[in-house]
Parts: structure tokens; sequence; C-alpha cells
């Protein structure tokens, strides 16, 4: 099961180097910009997660992460330059399937290292958002994960349904804790589900 | 005493939590988004110490703080919706509060791992300040520690006079750095002290 | 050769300390404003650096780059008073001697930790532009190293260069990597070069 992880893992790498890299082209950056804004999305929340839990950086000991970015951002930059577009439904297909495998590698990490349920699900939710949240704050955007529908609860619910299963039965909680985060990820976007806490108040800009 | 600076630990937290909840209702943000911020503002700046001193990050082995932060936010989010305000003089003496807590927590924290003096005193600043500052980054505000009056130098004032009593008396110790630290936070609250180091030069926006 | 490399060190903290504390100056912010933009810059791309690499941050064990960083805030606030201005060529001088020290420091580091040689190239590269980074977040600029001339690229190639010639000539190799970090940051400052990935598409705002 590792190496299917591995795997994913790479896999989630690519999807959010392909999300840094569509920011970077829409706030019209050059070949760096691409790059710093490709990895810290792409690696950026394992990062935070293995200083927290401190166990060795993934990236630092193995380099291929970063060729799969570098991979990643230029296929996309060579796409761009023919197309000039990306079709906003396939993006946001891509960034889930990478919400829902980095949340699952994010509470596994934790749990393999023995920390408690809590922070195992924390664990899966940072791996997931802060990668995008450290690449808005970059770029000057809101962080769409404090703003947008039901994006990080996704993850906690979904990495909770890992947590608890994974003891029992560790194929079942991959597959139940993946795909709920993805069709609760895909029901959100679809039917713009939200998380509303406080009545709109109007002084949004106060 | 550990039990003690334990409990003061958890009151810090709850009330740094308050007041990310309070500008994440502010910025009309979702669920999520309140817990973001709460959670940032709450442990962001003693993550940030404990990486630093290459010391365990105190949630990620105890998550009592992570329920603490969980029960602050809700019952402001209750507060909110039956009030709608919170008023402003309450939340800067809890401010305050936390600040002086908190400051005392990150040099007694950096004193007793060895470090050298100037390094407890810069702790006892990050852990007070660094937590607000990710909180108004990530709210995409100017982080009010940048700005406001005396903000820091309160903390670093406060947790000198900690750090040069601690080893002749450490009760004196807490008490004198606290209050110095609380009384300096509440007089540059209620008489504006700066500390200007520049002349307006009127191109704040060059 | 390492007595020469803390100097280097000292210098490259002094520099960047200076950076900091101008964009603090032009954002009119107070005094421990200007202390933190100074420190962030100066520090903060090797704490990056040192926490990814999972070494002791440099400066917590070794308080005498505080000081460094408090003398040139404070020589550079004296001659904000009298002059109210520092040429932005000998700025930008001098930040191209402090990208260059950084890239070889940060890229040696890694090197003599025993990581692989595009670790020490990011390393390096790390160090030079994290702090600047940071310093332009926290004062809400966008960053200047995701949109200027060649910045990172720059010390890309310069720390490749120093990590392919050290293992054979090691002194060759300072000079050829500090060299040529200078000379394409001056090259690019004077004949802007860029590394343009995508043409631009007028959308900039969106």
């Amino acid at each position: 099961m590792d190496t299917l992880f591995y795997w994913i893992d790479h896999l989630g790498v690519a999807v959010f180097a392909i999300s840094g890299t569509l920011l970077a082209f829409r706030k019209n950056m050059d070949g760096f910009g691409v790059i710093v804004l490709a990895s810290v999305t792409a690696i950026g929340g394992g990062t935070v997660r293995d200083l927290i839990l401190d166990l060795p950086v993934f990236w630092a000991h193995d380099p291929s992460y970063l060729y799969s970015i570098l991979v990643a951002a230029f296929a996309t930059i060579i796409w761009l330059r023919f197309r000039e577009y990306i079709h906003q439904r396939l993006l946001q297909s891509a960034d889930a399937l990478g919400v829902a495998f980095f949340t699952l590698m994010g509470a596994n990490k934790a749990m393999e290292a023995g920390f408690s349920p809590i922070i195992c699900v924390v664990m899966g939710t940072i791996t997931a958002c802060f990668g995008g949240m450290l690449r808005d704050v970059l770029a000057r955007d809101i962080p769409m994960v404090l703003k947008s529908e039901l994006y990080a609860t996704t993850c906690i619910i979904g990495a909770s349904i890992f947590v608890i299963l994974q003891p029992y039965a560790p194929v079942v909680a991959v597959l139940a804790g993946g795909f709920s985060t993805l069709l609760l990820r895909f029901g959100a976007i679809r039917w713009q589900w939200s998380l509303t806490v406080f009545q709109p108040h109007g002084d949004q800009h106060r």
C-alpha cells in the first residue's frame, strides 16, 4: 500500500502544482513566480504538517517531488501558450482529487507516527488546505479556503471517516474517506453548499 | 507552578481564539474561516516559537488546546448571533490579558530549555505577537502589531523584566513581568502611546 | 573559511535588515514594525531553510545576529531622519550583494548536511528569497521576487554553479557562484531582463 500512497502523493503534488501555475498565469507573473506558486501550493501543506509533527520534511529527502512540480508547471505553461484557457470544471475536478488524496495522506502520516485521532484529522486538513492558503496569501487573494463552499469542512469529515475506520479496515478506510471527501466536494461545488455561521451583516469592508 | 501555567496557557488560547473569531465575523467568513482564524491567532505564535526552539509543538501532543479553541469560538458565535456586538473595551482588555499571559509563557519556555536571555525575550514576544500577525495576514488586514500603539514593545519590556528577575525570584518575576505588560498595554490603549521613529512623510502609498 | 562565511553571513543579515527598515519607512510604521520587517527580511529565509532541513535555527543559538539587525536598523533610522532618502542605486547594489551571500551560505549549509544537489540549490534560493517574500507579504506589497527581473532565477543559477563546482574546488566554487549571482543580478537590474513565460493577457486584476 505504501507504493500506492507514494504515487497518489505525486499525483496530488502535480494537480496542486497546476493550480498554482494557473493562479500565476492569471496574475501575469514571470517564470519564477510560477515555480514559487506551484511549489508552495503543492508542498506547502505537507511541509507545515511535517514541521509540526517534527518528522523529516518529505521533499527534503526525496527531490523527485520537485521534478513532479517542474513537469506539471511546464506542461501547464505549454498548454496555456497554445490555448490560453483551461476549462474551469476540469480544474475544479482535479483540485477536488488533490484535496481527497492529500487529506488521506496527511491523516495517514500522523496516524503512523502515533498521534491522537483529533491531531490526525487536523493534519489531514492542514496537508490539504495550507498549500492553497499560502498560494493565495502570496498572490494577494483572499484565501479561497476561508471563503468558499465547504472546502475545508470536506477535509475534516473525510479525514475523520478515515481515522475512525483505519484501525479496523485500512482499505475500506481509504476508500470511504477518499470518496466521501470527493463526493462532498463535488456536491459543495455543484449546489454551492456553505457553512454559514454569521448572518450577512453588510460591513464586510469595515 | 506548572499547573498554574497550564491553565493560564489555556486561558490565553481561549482569549486569542475569541479575537480571531471576531475578525472572521467582521470579514463575513464561513464556519471554517472562523476555525482557521481562531486557531491561527491562538496557537500560531506558540507554534512558531516551538519550531524555532526545536521543541515539540505544544498542541500536537496535547489536543486539549484545540478543544479550548473550539469552545471559545463556538461560544463567541452564539453570542454574536444574539447580540451582533462585542464591547470594544471588553475585547481590548481580554486581548491585553492574553498578551501578558503569552509573553510570560513564551519567555518561560525558552528559559527552561536553556536559551540565552535575549532569545527568551524574543520568544516571549513571538509567542504573544505572531498569532495575531498571521491572523491579520490571512484576513488581509495590515498586521495590527506593525502599526498600533506599543503592542509588541509592551511584550519586549514585560518579557525582559521577567527574564531578568526569574533566576532570583520566580514568583516575583511572573507578577512583575505580567503586571508591567498589562499596565503598559492599557496605558498605550488609553493614551495612545506610540513609538514613532519616522516623521510622517506623507507618501504612505508610494 | 568558516570564519569568512560567518562574517559574510553577518554582512548579508545587515544588508537585508536595511532593506526591511526602508520598507517600514515607506509604509510609515512604528519602531516595532521596523524591527519586525528588518528581522523577517534578514533571518526569515535562513529560518525557513533550517526548519526544512531540520537543523538548529542559526540565530536561536547565536543571538549576535539579532544585534547585527538592531545595529543596521538603528543606523538606517538615524540616516533617514537626517536625509529622508537613500539612493535607490546604492540600495539595489547592497541588496544584490546580500542575495549573492545568502545564496552561497544556504547552498553551502545544505551541502555540509549532506543533502542532494537539487535540494542544495533550492535551499540557496530559499535562503536568499524567502526573507524578502515574507517582508513583502507582511507589508502587503506584491512579493518583489514573484514579479521582478530575474530575482530568484539569479539565485538558482548562482547556487547551481556553486553546488556543481564545490566538490572539486571549494574556493573557485565560492567565487564563481558569488560573482555569477552578482553579475546576473546587476545585468537584470540594468537591462531589465525578465523571464516571461506568459504573454501579457491584460486581465492582471481579475
